[in-house]
């Protein structure tokens, strides 16, 4: 595997989620070092932080453009080699495109930028830089998602016929029906947040893993959102009419006032020999069904998989893993990129990916605006 | 319980299944006794099978209008009492219409006549004659269903905010994919099966269903249907926008090309306060999903359901009851009316529901030819 | 088909589930007819269920003894074919061994007496007969049971290895936490209900479905059995150590204490080449673990299946059917012995699985009471 | 959080999965540092493990000896605080105690050792050395599991009156058949394996988890194991009574020939007032069945969950954790013990655990062979 690649991160400091989720995903296959980065806008508390990591603080800075300076001056077998960008959307357009044109790997949370443009723009910047960028739609990481892919790709369930996709969450039901607080959560107001709140947030996960899985490219879309109050300005629900190339037809679902939900995401791909059926809650399920047979559950680690399934699955069957390991896979093909050792498209999202989601979302509401109609997506 | 209902049958002889259905959902209650009918076109034919189902050949008839003649010159207390209409769908109408005429009760299959003006005439006819007309959409039978809207109905998920419901089939598959087999099946053929194979034949399940559980009528829709094939003349596959009355907004997904489903009928509701699902092939699980607490799983026959639902259950709890349970409990409030016993309007469906069925299934296909447009429903 | 078999039916008047369990299932598969019987001791009461029923009260009497002496009057077209036997416990034997040795085809609930010993001479009694005699252990009516048992006998998971079953409910709970009640609660008095009342009722269950579904007999066992507290004479809880013929090893787990389980009833059987298993709280599903493939899951209907198992499903695939269809699917193989048309051995279980279940019940009340010492069983 | 931890390792290299499970789980909350370790017999294996690794091999050593010797020399702030313990089984005892004696904090693998007298002489040790010693029983880290313990621990079911444990693989059923390999498969050869393959493999894990959820002590036990052929040294399947204080009944069973299952892990814990269960293969659900109420469904991370299972939740409610995370909060509680910080018992398995493990499987194994005997076990 040789040395560990340099790894820094831009925010995720203090009690961040998200933080604990991208450290521990880089821990997992033992090719990432956390060398510095900027944790925190204050210094004081990049640097507490990092103590509290157990890391030098050599490579600890005020903000990225220090960051970039000072890393630039360093020997490249000092200076990062690849940094993770975790903090707040409206940052990650800005943040991405220098870390580019410096040429440093990216690696950004989605959503990648906060417009359909920005995220064009990053396309470009990333044409010349020639690093390696990847967007973390965490869940294409799953072994069983890998799983899908691979059978959909090798003709397992014949030509696609319909595709249905659902994410639906419950978390924004306390916060929609009270007037102050839905007036006052930063998710809920466009200048933080961009144009959208749930298409934004989960209905690009399953326009992403659609297009993963199913390997078709959405074509055009017709979006209903759903605003329940009239001083209400973001979606928090929405369904969303999708055709894909090749006349396949489908629909994906997204709701925040699913009361009651967490993260019931499930994807569901019929083709013309069998169907395929996976849902996050239950990630080491994949559901084969076909014509007159039983139906087959499809686990994890076993021989029956393919390669790039099993790559992602470091335990023998039976033993479940989570997002954390979806996540960890993520970051072990990126890895793989940024040390040009051989690889499968499909091991992490690319500027591609990120780019598409930021236009699935800028139609979704152009289709509703005009009064739900379809909409052409572009082609990437 | 006082004597037995007399009970005719059009149609369901031989091996129709159907016809077992009906039977033993009829024999469930005690309330019924089978006294004759016409279960086939050749009269000897409905001789021989009443022979095998063991009842007298006295009121066995040739067809349907020498059963109405032979049974108004019987005295009232041997006359047929109420008909079960199990014919293929194009009949339905001229022979629910006769008998309403002549003054009996009626159970209709679904869907109830071919077209929406038929409905509308029927729904005409049964003022005049004034007698009990239920349309046997058997799923609200279901004892957790019935428990769902009685939930909903008594604000324990507070107000409903999102609807989806998702009838997934995969049965025409085989047939649609073969140029000959597509072109010869009758149920692809409209002048045989109406205007919609798709919706017409479960898109009505899953509509019935939602204005059955959420206590609220659906008031304009947009659909999105799917042919496959330029030369197949019937939808097998579509996804419906609905909006309801009180701005709720929903979707009802239909499909008969989700290769290897086989009744994969879901239902689910959010309110303010929480969100409750069902599922037909687990029909004995309600899960009710509040904020923040456990989810709860609720099973038939224990006191913490409704009166409705428990009336619907006939063993202690733990023990699984189908759908012919479902469809005797359609038959036992049938029979409650015919008898003018206390009944609750959620007991059968009524010739309203089989109205506004036929109505959902032109709308959705109008709504579809004129581009995906939306198109309302009318009122009830 | 022919005629309808004329149906008598001792004890299950008035509200009685398992009347209406039995009434059903006779009516489910057209064959039966119910002539009478005697419902309840008071002949007023049980001639005023008659008249609920909408059956004709000529043969309605007093009491068996009566009955027998009426139905032997009558010409054999019009007498009774088979008696249901549906009343307490301890009168199954008397009224078996009377009926029988007047000629009559018996279905007799379980368990079938409430000793062993009465469990022999009832065999004996049979054998001088030579009618038709069930047992209904109802739950190997069920379309996937019978479709675990055709599978283990063709081999599909080789030489059985590994038997285990569980029986777990926790009705009794409220019951035997409270001095009075378990003091005054019939199941728990020896003299009413016999030597146990977890194994016996449940116990039992598990016993016959292991026998049914391996095709193995239970040749020796050891019981640890439970009371709970000192003044309570019934066991109500136990794990069962068993061995049977080839060698198998295998447990039987029953509890009535297992707090908010309703009928958790499994059984697994393990194979050299695969495992097999199922829960009779979602019985359409029958799952086969094969080495190193996808888990399938069988459902019932499939073409897949074999003849017996489809033969107990009336619906297509995907319907869920429950407890009434298996115990239709029972007394349909009665119907088919009683007119002696050609029957698998599997349709219903008979006095040798009657009278294995009273062994089973005292051998293992024996192994406990000696110190949970192994106890072997007779030889049918 | 302060320092990190100085962590070394032995065994574990290469490809070893144990060695990954250990690895992550120690970076996943940021408390430990990997700094070396002996990972292979051979040094030089080591040192190309520890470069893949990207840490230096300063304190990389041949063996325990030597690491004990060099790590001596080094200042305390240098020094190895914490050895895992990774190496086959014979090993453990050896190496565990030269650790303690020397002033290590210990982390080791189960079973802890090969006899529970070796077991026995350790926690001798440990009372001399007064360091912390944690035996990796991974399940109890499990934020359900935690919940679980704590449920049972606050009275919510009331008092225990029933134990059930299962822990079912189909691993061996490949191995067992076959002559050849049973004879020389190592898991199967007593000099290599100690005295038990199936009980003490996982049967010990069914065994602790037991102790860990119910917070009662098993007393003793009755086994009946199984080894299928009469060469074959070792049982790869058994049930065993067990009897707990407080007059609880129990029984765990455990098998390596249950064909097709991968770690199919149940536990059930039912008292008076409701019952408990959780599986491994889906481990983020905890259900609560109480008396007549709606069978409840706890997830991880949410605010109704105890302190302890919150502490083990790393990301919001609906994202599955795995096996990993289950390890993780293992370390991290031994990470607490080690800082002196509080922590709740229930954080890690410690050495009683390990020991009682011990014993079981000597026990076990004892009752078998004396002929299916109850067998007390030692008081701790």
């Amino acid at each position: 595997m040789g040395k560990k690649i340099r790894l820094g991160i831009l925010g995720g400091g203090g009690d961040s989620l998200i933080g604990v989720l991208h450290r521990v995903a880089s821990a997992m296959h033992d090719r990432y070092e956390l060398v510095g980065g900027s944790f925190n806008p204050l210094l004081d508390e990049s640097i507490k932080f990092a103590n509290q990591l157990g890391i030098s603080t050599d490579q600890v800075y005020t903000n990225l453009d220090i960051l970039i300076e000072e890393e630039l001056k360093l020997p490249k077998e000092k200076r990062m080699e690849v940094v993770s960008i975790l903090t707040p959307n409206f940052l990650h357009f800005s943040m991405a495109k220098k870390l580019l044109e410096n040429g440093f790997n990216v690696i950004c949370e989605k959503p990648m930028t906060t417009t359909y443009d920005e995220a064009k723009i990053l396309k470009e910047t990333l044409k010349m830089a020639n690093t390696v960028f990847a967007v973390t739609y965490t869940y294409t990481g799953y072994p069983m998602i890998r799983q899908m892919r691979e059978m959909v790709a090798n003709g397992d369930i014949g030509k696609v016929q319909k595709i249905d996709a659902q994410y639906y969450q419950g978390w924004i039901n306390p916060i929609i029906h009270d007037k102050e607080k839905r007036s006052s959560t930063w998710r809920l107001d466009p200048e933080k947040s961009g144009i959208s709140c749930c298409v934004g947030d989960i209905g690009t996960h399953a326009f992403d893993m659609i297009e993963y899985v199913s390997g078709h490219r959405v074509e055009s879309i017709l979006a209903d959102l759903n605003y329940l109050y009239e001083d209400n300005r973001m979606d928090i629900d929405g369904t969303i009419l999708i055709r894909c190339e090749n006349q396949v037809k489908g629909v994906i679902r997204a709701s925040q006032i699913a009361t009651g939900e967490e993260n019931n995401f499930t994807v569901q791909i019929y083709g013309q020999k069998a169907g395929l059926k996976w849902a996050q809650e239950n990630p080491n399920h994949l559901y084969l069904l076909e014509d007159g047979q039983p139906m087959k559950v499809l686990k994890p680690g076993h021989s029956y998989n393919s390669d790039i399934s099993l790559d992602g699955t470091k335990l023998p069957p039976g033993h479940p893993e989570g997002i954390f390991d979806s996540m960890g896979n993520i970051y072990k093909g990126v890895a793989r990129a940024i040390r040009k050792e051989p690889y499968d498209p499909g091991e992490f999202p690319t500027i591609i990916d990120g780019a598409r989601g930021m236009g699935f979302i800028e139609k979704a509401v152009e289709s509703h605006q005009k009064g739900n109609v379809w909409v052409e997506l572009d082609k990437d």
